[in-house]
């Protein structure tokens, strides 16, 4: 029986997808060969690598305003590194936003190479929110931000108004929601999460951003060499890229990002509707900062917990166990996840309250 | 129809990893999950990272004596910057062979770090020979070399005796032929050519070469970081790092590194064979120095070349053409290539030797 889901990344994915891909390691296109043996510099998967760039750029609606996208390996930890090499200028200085663990693991890879400003941080209520209020210094050559934090379940709904460039962490909800992405000078995420398997990250870069910095680039490392090599520098992940293509063409044919940022508000009104209406759940972020990606919550009553672990493994679910710095459950409902799975889920939470 | 895959990198794989991999996208071992969507961290991945780091080592004879092996991201260019923010001291100076275009690369990044001294280059003659009687200087904090070079066909049959710990890039030769692996310091590989599909990077290690640099490493180009996090540092490329497990038990049951190297001899022979004995064909690299992976060859008679392209294609021969800087042809044949398909590209040579 195909599982509901629930994983927080590597996570669900369209299950064309799966069979898609599955097919193109037996035979891709009808050529005789696998997709894991074709060379990266064949016609046909250049071709992905093209289409895969172009589609990135016109889901986020960014054709043709001066971005670039990448699809690059590493892992969005390493564009931790990247982003101060190319962006902060030699005894430079960057503004941060420390919301959550991969903000503050950002944080701590900047200071590797000038000074970090973080202009605030939630850690003092274990990230239970957004941090609010703050000022960006004018004379910071960025501001970093972590769009949704996956482990403690918040999310950005709104984003500072300012001069300095804005780079976003969007890991784990990049192609989710409508937003001016024109407003961010780079924009990055791991696939992992919402985009396709682990081994490639998506990088969306202003490319007038590049080259001020001074420094002296390792190559790998310097997006204008990415750019100027049309994310072939070396070769990339060519399985994970395809899937990820994959991933973007499925998201274009359900309607794009306006579309599933409907079928995603529906998903989360239903799963935080019911949090809030159960006497035997509670939510665990602030409930203005709560993400419609990653839902966090807790039993109120922990003497319950053997019963739901029970209820919703017998119901197929998977994935739900809450990260271990948070606790309780969390429910990853990225684009690809159904409503019926959420309502599965619903429907045992309910139970539970009949039963307790 | 099965192509005869000859290409250089990514490359042909054995075909149960076809199989077995295409199979565990649709449900991994059983789990109603694809192996694209479940957690890193899940029980069932982390078994597969484990076993396949241990077989790593086990396949070299590393075993127990001081190594480790990760699966890392970004490809072996990346490993190009990590080896001299691990192993050059600040200020320090380090040794490279420049035998080829990737050798080449590397000391292109080292110079980033700190003085490179270049002990030899076979430049000078297009890279058609493996430099010899060079001096590696006693104080270089270490010796880098590529054992093959894919792009010229040639391979270093013979590695020099130092008390400098030795780094040598096996991108495209790892795992293909008996060699004392214990006299190496850093061995990397990339997984397209010889391991597995395009996504990740093998890299072993003494483990007692590393912290003495007295840089402030990046963590995801730190080599301890990845040790001590047990190569999850951050969200590994688990498809990729997969499909290398597969082909690394499939290595093991074939007889491990004795049994292939015999094999891959039995192959070179069967072509270099056939290049010299043909009139029509030369070999492209100095004959001592012929690579058992890459085997590259020209035709005498460019006039020729219309008529071979055409044959070979019909044949089912795919990826023949050599590299735009070498040109000719570059039969790659990598540990799955099986001796049939080598004998089906030697029985073309023969007829246009009958035709022409």
């Amino acid at each position: 029986m195909k599982k509901h889901n629930f994983s927080a990344g590597p996570s669900i994915l369209p299950q064309e997808v799966f069979e898609k891909s599955a097919q193109a390691i037996l035979d891709f296109n009808g050529s005789g060969l696998s997709i894991l043996e074709i060379s990266h510099r064949s016609k046909d998967f250049v071709a992905v690598m093209d289409e895969a760039r172009a589609l990135a750029l016109e889901l986020l609606g960014l054709t043709g305003k001066g971005y670039q996208a990448l699809f690059i390996s590493g892992g969005a930890s390493l564009e931790f590194i990247r982003v101060p090499y190319n962006l902060m200028q030699e005894n430079g200085k960057a503004a941060y936003l420390d919301s959550g663990t991969w903000a503050s693991g950002a944080i701590k890879e900047a200071k590797k190479f000038g000074t970090v400003d973080v202009v605030a941080s939630s850690k003092d209520e274990n990230y239970t929110y957004i941090p609010e209020g703050y000022t960006i210094p004018a004379d910071a050559d960025y501001f970093h931000c972590t769009s949704n934090n996956t482990i403690f379940g918040t999310q950005m709904h709104d984003f500072p108004e300012t001069n300095v460039p804005v780079v976003c962490d969007m890991s784990s909800d990049i192609f989710s929601r409508e937003l001016d992405f024109s407003k961010f000078g780079i924009i990055y995420a791991g696939a992992q999460k919402n985009m396709g398997p682990a081994g490639t990250a998506l990088v969306v870069i202003k490319e007038e951003l590049l080259g001020k910095t001074g420094r002296n680039i390792p190559s790998l490392l310097d997006y204008q060499q990415h750019i100027a090599k049309e994310s072939m520098y070396n070769t990339p992940a060519v399985f994970p890229v395809y899937a990820s293509y994959l991933t973007l063409q499925w998201l274009k044919n359900q309607g794009g990002i306006k579309a599933i940022d409907a079928k995603n508000n529906q998903k989360a009104a239903l799963l935080y509707g019911e949090i809030d209406r159960n006497p035997l759940f509670k939510g665990s972020a602030k409930t203005e900062d709560r993400s419609k990606m990653n839902i966090t919550f807790l039993l109120n009553n922990e003497a319950h917990t053997e019963t739901f672990d029970k209820m919703w493994k017998v119901a197929g679910i998977s994935g739900l166990n809450g990260h271990r710095s948070v606790g309780g459950y969390r429910a990853s409902v990225y684009n690809a996840m159904p409503v019926e799975s959420v309502q599965v889920l619903v429907d045992v939470m309910k139970e539970l309250e009949k039963q307790a």
